[in-house]
């Protein structure tokens, strides 16, 4: 058995570990290639064993699996939409899993499943849905989030699936605009679906039409996914122009707003989610832009009692009718999984810490750096943005040219060579460890890097860090 | 800000919690009803301010919040499938929360990926396949793990669902005991299933028969869950001979061994699971009968490769080719998800922590309560076991017999009353806190308990004191 002093111990390379992640003079990553990492670096050995291997051994395991490891708290990390290193929500998360308990019944998780009703309260009246409306359910991603508002479309408008199956219905189309996140699992339902955007926002002219398309060709549309802050562009679908056609075609509507979602709470910025009110459903991270620890994702509904109605077994053997409380508290019905994650008690932790304005204050903050990185690079001729305009979320995306391509001319060549620059920055920056961020391809635009601000820590040196660190490493390439 | 010495106030709380849930002396829980909770028990308010709260008011709602929960992980727990404390589970999820990464790619999460791929190896030996075949993943359940197998399994006989969707392949149909638990998600999805099974068993014979049905039907039969380790019953289909039948008819074979996967580890019983190695497919959750915290389930595939094929999405904006490293440790692609939590580390910790030779133990002794409380019931005349042979896994079902009932003959009078029994005597258990069992009607059989031992804490003791706390708290019913 371990005991509370090694739990100590634990704790205190823990808080090392945190402290040392917050330090701009830490590297972000000390990083090693597969092979290196499996031949077991300095003892650090991977398989295992038939026999207990002894306490002290497993507190150095720990330590190398965090020094290995890349360091997602820090200022400088800027390569995933889920960052930062929030020490409340981080309490919150060791608390949850002492608890050790699951989201099934409220008679294993009294209190868990009351804060959840709590918080999805909160989420509705941000969105701006009337009080007696509004239902929702966490769970372990934003696909996962987007794959309920489907069910929950298709069994709103064809409830028979659910006991007949999807042979017992038409032939469904569903609407989405070209940057929506993954979806593959909606294809492999049943559907069949329309790409149409331009700079990653929906045309919602172009909807309307692809609609009409659909409906002559003998298709059932049903379902419109517009995004609120896409991965790459962070670009917001213009929503109340979709809410209209959807209306107007008595189509469910859905707002993925993994991302985008945390701008409801900005006086300054929610403007841009105008319309979501309107929304059938919502996908809602708090992983993301809110900075609570991964996984933390919400699916958000207008309809009062359809997650029930659509997802509910009456399978006796799980919920018990009979039990001596109000079994509405029940949430297990509601939800495709069983076991299911307590994702609530850390972002209630973290409001209770913040408080609304909090949230606010830090986002606004999010914001502000992707501003002052844009305006830093719209005046420097080494960089080129990918659009002209300011971002509307915290996403920034552009080339870094080299020398040698500052001076030839927009062409195929000069793509080509392009395309190789953000791969190349990429192996030297992450071989040496001092900053991250990603690249992509989209489209018809060659390899550039997007840089997200969801972690706090994150200051204006350190985006100035970034920008000389890409010249540091690229400007001879 | 949280500082250090918060994080270690809060610590401190979090290891005097868990002293008191192994303590004996201490209850499992303090019940309080939906509105007594919500009224705000001593100050315990859950509601979400503007303005932040202060850090010592935090301290408190974290006491409160374990104060007013379930304790999970003390010896008289009896509730769930998923129990137990285990600390150094408990290590690795701290750990893991504090490194708030993400298995999306290895660039990330260079260690955890590396150590899925360990323990997925691991797994695969253990199930016995060759060493050639086996691929896998962690995911946020064991439902989410079936629906996976689902998707492969169609995905492998019509490779065309993909990019055609559901319209492009014929009606397909799914074979299933009855107690396979939670199907929705498959139904909704495309299919038609059978039910078939005695005592929780599959009957292979009727199996056979319902495939043969379905062919006339103009369906084509494609998958057959098997269940090894059924919830209520705790029943292992007859895995060699539903693999003939599979094999006959070209099916693909799943093994649903979320809640017995774990007996594989046991040389005494993983003779239940004979046949095993024949599936195409596994479900096996380690947050069951292994003891790692809630969530840790994995699907387990013997084809190589198939997965990413099934899933894979080819979005270079999600991943891209170029990197440096093998790109094929980015396992995003192989996921339904696209963030996705780490599973992996808890388990890889207590792997090394007990080795195999700890889990078989630790997995027998929880085999050995569940006959230890057959063999007292079956003694006994106030108790009336459910089937009368020896339990297969740890889950023991029983009816208790208030003296009133005991001299009534069996009749559906007795049944009624019999059925009210095991609610009344919850009720009054949850209220007083010392034990916790669940029950439930199945099927032709009224309300009766279900115990089930996953928590090595657990001793003959603590069986002992269910029983008398079931008679004192049940007699006078
Ligand atoms: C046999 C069986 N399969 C699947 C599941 C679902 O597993 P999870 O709760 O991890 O979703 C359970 C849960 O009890 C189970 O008993
Ligand atoms: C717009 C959008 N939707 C959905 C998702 C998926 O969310 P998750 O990673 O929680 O599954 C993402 C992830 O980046 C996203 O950007």
């Amino acid at each position: 058995m371990f005991y509370n002093f090694q739990m100590k111990n634990l704790v205190n390379i823990l808080l090392a570990y945190i402290n040392k992640s917050l330090k701009r003079s830490s590297k972000v990553l000390d990083f090693h290639y597969p092979h290196q990492l499996k031949e077991g670096l300095e003892g650090f050995s991977l398989e295992l064993p038939d026999q207990p291997d002894n306490l002290e051994q497993l507190l150095v395991d720990c330590r190398d699996t965090l020094k290995y490891g890349v360091k997602t708290g820090h200022p400088r990390f800027f390569n995933q939409l889920s960052t930062g290193l929030d020490i409340i929500g981080l309490a919150g998360e060791w608390l949850t899993s002492t608890a050790n308990t699951n989201m099934f019944t409220y008679e294993i998780s009294p209190v868990f499943i009351l804060m959840e009703e709590v918080v999805l309260r909160k989420m509705h009246s941000i969105i701006g849905w009337p009080e007696e409306d509004g239902d929702g359910i966490f769970c372990p991603g934003g696909t996962m989030s987007n794959l309920y508002s489907v069910l929950l479309a298709r069994f709103h408008l064809f409830p028979v699936v659910k006991t007949h199956g999807m042979s017992a219905i038409p032939r469904l189309a569903l609407f989405t605009s070209a940057h929506v996140h993954n979806l593959i699992i909606f294809t492999q339902i049943n559907t069949t679906f329309w790409f149409l955007s331009v700079r990653g926002k929906m045309i919602s002219s172009e909807l309307n039409s692809s609609i009409e398309t659909a409906k002559s060709k003998g298709l059932v549309p049903f379902y419109v996914n517009a995004t609120a802050g896409t991965t790459v562009y962070g670009a917001f679908d213009p929503l109340n122009e979709i809410a209209d056609i959807c209306k107007h075609h008595g189509l469910w509507m859905h707002v993925d707003a993994a991302w985008g979602g945390g701008l409801l709470l900005s006086n300054k910025h929610r403007v841009k989610l105008q319309g979501i009110e309107r929304a059938h459903s919502v996908t809602w991270n708090p992983h993301k832009m809110m900075g609570v620890p991964l996984q933390c994702s919400t699916i958000l509904v207008k309809k009062k009692g359809l997650l029930q109605e659509c997802n509910q077994l009456c399978a006796e053997y799980l919920f018990q009718p009979d039990k001596h409380y109000d079994v509405s508290y029940d949430t297990g019905d509601k939800s495709i999984q069983c076991g299911r994650h307590v994702d609530v008690f850390k972002l209630w932790l973290m409001w209770k810490a913040k408080g609304s304005e909090g949230f606010e204050a830090q986002i606004n903050h999010c914001l502000e750096n992707a501003e002052y990185l844009y305006y830093k690079l719209k005046r420097r001729s080494d960089f080129q943005l990918v659009f002209k305009g300011k971002p509307e979320h915290s996403n920034v995306c552009f080339w870094y040219l080299p020398k040698r391509l500052q001076s030839i001319l927009p062409s195929p060549e000069r793509d080509r060579e392009l395309h190789m620059v953000a791969p190349k920055i990429k192996t030297k920056m992450m071989e040496e460890g001092f900053t991250m961020i990603g690249y992509q391809p989209l489209e018809d635009k060659v390899n550039f890097f997007r840089c997200v601000f969801s972690n706090p820590a994150t200051q204006r040196e350190d985006v100035d860090f970034l920008i000389d660190e890409i010249v540091r490493l690229g400007c001879e390439l």
